[in-house]
């Protein structure tokens, strides 16, 4: 019986990821238009199907609930109007950004008369292994299409009547374009069985791109061998330096910490000189306290105030999503360097400083993809690096490191042209 | 006793590990002149040391002589004054190539005042595997010093003592340079099983860049969670289109197929137009024979000769790296262009052709690292490209796809400057 079902499982995956392979060649030949086109047709079909997907979407909040989900999960998982008008308002303005297939990014000629171009081509097929949200669903598959990719999407179990009813309307929209129809691909087997073997489908996939928690991001890194994406776990830091400007410090600090405290840009972990500590760090306290934000402080910081919690060692590295922060009080702007380096997970880091060497020094030494001089965190996002679309923030250093716009979901392609050239 | 030998592997691993680790970080702070000044030293101490290099390379011979290795593969293991004079040259021919580490890729500013820039940096840490040859010891270390990066680097254990030779001789350049000593590792326990340790040392190692056969490359694929760049496998095919010149299409087919026919961008099968087929297939077959080329044909191929041996489905899949090739008379441009997607290794491709329709057509739709129009695929190679350099031609999507040159070796970083900016 098992081992049936086993087989089911396989089947499911190796078919349709040999759909999304067979679409893939296709998709590559198609004209920014008939993308586009495309992708007004999902746009619209998101609209005209609301009940409909609204109806499905409901069987899965029931399920949500009868296990117990809590609010917070029960909203991620909501598809309502507004969502819905947001998704195909989204899709309309995909159409508006640049296509970056074809754009040749440089040309040359050899000394024997060879003629070289490097010309964005897709990537191929994209797997997407992503949590509760459906959006995503929606999401990556017009991310994809704009950028003539297929994809293969393995979403939450949680979200499955969600994301099928989304396909299918996907589906309904793409039988009127001109784009393959096997271009979006839906799992609906969503055990971890078939997610590992998905994670190893190198002669199917192009690239795995995991979105959600730094748990299903660390299972894929570690167990795939398709080349993958990392995006996601942000353990920041905001340093303020000797010669920070006081308000603007403490300004960029509470910003960046109590803004928007779940996602992955939010600091959390403030590092102070101890010049600029010795009159100001009671008002940093105050602020922060005043924003509700739970303070662990080494013994300095613990001067402050009896509601100063202890840090630990594990505090440096805890990425706390939540109203709590870890405070340290450094001798020297190296000492912040080193300790960003030691426990930072390269993502985004500031420095709030009147020095201009120190803010290169933070440049050049600190390694994240992001480096910030006298900004909030906050900014790493592809929509406020002026991107118009994002597919997530790579915290790896290979392909994209970064927000991702659409240019990370392509790939490139030497064309050479010669007249009889020969080695 | 067999738990401690895995102790002592795993230690010298996370060791040497994590001294190139921390030689990384100082190495990116490092300027153009720092890393040109330490290659001319190596570059010298190479020289300086041709003696105790070839007495170590001599102990490897002597082993792989007894072990019963080809005469093929002792050369490519010997060390000699010409080939340590070649690899001293080159280190001085990398000193005058760009650094792209620092490079400002783009710049822009966002209404809001943020000045973002995008600026090429280091990728920290490389793991090279690798087969018997030395002198990638050299070459390896050497484009990783000129980009910033530290190596570790796990060569064969038939070329250990020139190795440990090669990387003490380097040691002893940096020790007189302003680079970390620790910037190149060399692993001495050479087993499977460090090896397949170092391949999940993701908390350490960057990139993992394997050079040598298939077989090594898809091990490292297939087991690795550490990024991969892939490398290698060439089963390049040479499509003569109907309007295709004679004299140029049989110039490019046996250049293609034999001016060097062991390595990658060789051709292994070549495809004819039917109806340049009729009038010339006769000639293609007898140039071919000329340089002395097995020829494994299908029907219409056999007709030329009863010396054409039947292909095989296998045929088409393999990457012959001798004087063989398989041939096929296909009816149309589209047919060769579906069999080479089939069976390419999506590495070099060419198609010689008279119409620019046909040229263009092959250039969009055959999935392929490098696409020819009339010329020789034999051209894919960093040197012919005009990088000065070549880390191996990558035969993956993300990050770098064909002949890799430096920029291949850095990622980017995010570099933001404000003005006291909060979201």
């Amino acid at each position: 019986m098992s081992e049936t079902i086993e087989v089911v499982q396989s089947n499911e995956l190796i078919q349709k990821a040999g759909r999304a392979k067979a679409a893939a060649s296709e998709l590559a030949n198609m004209t920014t238009q008939q993308k586009n086109a495309a992708l007004h047709l999902v746009s619209t079909e998101l609209l005209l199907e609301q009940e409909f997907l609204m109806a499905q979407n409901s069987k899965d909040l029931a399920a949500g609930k009868d296990a117990g989900m809590s609010e917070s999960l029960l909203d991620r998982l909501k598809l309502d109007m507004p969502r819905l008008n947001d998704m195909a308002a989204a899709l309309i303005q995909l159409t508006e950004l640049p296509d970056p297939v074809g754009e040749v990014l440089e040309e040359w000629e050899r000394p024997n008369g060879l003629a070289i171009s490097t010309v964005r081509v897709p990537l191929g097929v994209v797997g997407m292994i992503y949590e509760a949200r459906p959006n995503v669903t929606v999401d990556a598959s017009s991310l994809c299409l704009k950028t003539g990719n297929a994809v293969l999407l393995r979403g939450s179990s949680t979200a499955i009547h969600s994301n099928k009813a989304l396909v299918q309307v996907i589906h309904q929209a793409l039988e009127k374009s001109d784009l393959p129809v096997d271009s979006v691909q839906l799992l609906e087997d969503t055990s971890r069985e078939t997610a590992a073997e998905m994670f190893k489908l190198n002669d199917y996939l192009d690239v795995l791109i995991p979105r959600g928690g730094a748990k299903l991001i660390q299972t894929v890194v570690k167990n795939a061998t398709v080349p993958v994406l990392e995006t996601g776990a942000g353990n920041c830091h905001v340093y303020i330096d000797e010669s920070a400007d006081p308000e603007m410090a403490i300004d960029i600090a509470i910003n960046a910490k109590t803004q928007r405290p779940s996602v992955c840009n939010a600091c959390e972990s403030i590092l102070v000189h101890e010049n600029w500590a010795a009159e100001h760090l009671p008002d940093l306290i105050a602020a922060l306290q005043e924003k509700g934000v739970r303070i662990h402080g080494d013994a300095a910081v613990q001067q402050q105030g009896s509601s100063v919690v202890p840090v630990t060692e594990d505090d440096w590295e805890t990425e706390y999503l939540d109203l709590e922060v870890a405070v340290k009080v450094v001798e020297t702007a190296d000492e912040a360097i080193t300790h960003i380096n030691r426990y930072g997970t390269k993502h985004s880091e500031a420095i709030v400083s009147s020095s201009t060497e120190n803010a290169d020094k933070f440049f050049l030494e600190v390694d994240a993809a992001a480096v910030y001089h006298n900004a909030s965190t906050r900014f790493t996002d592809g929509f406020e690096f002026g991107f118009g679309a994002e597919i997530g923030i790579s915290t790896q250093k290979l392909h994209a490191r970064g927000p991702m716009g659409l240019p990370a979901l392509t790939s490139t392609k030497y064309v050479i042209r010669g007249n009889g050239q020969v080695k």
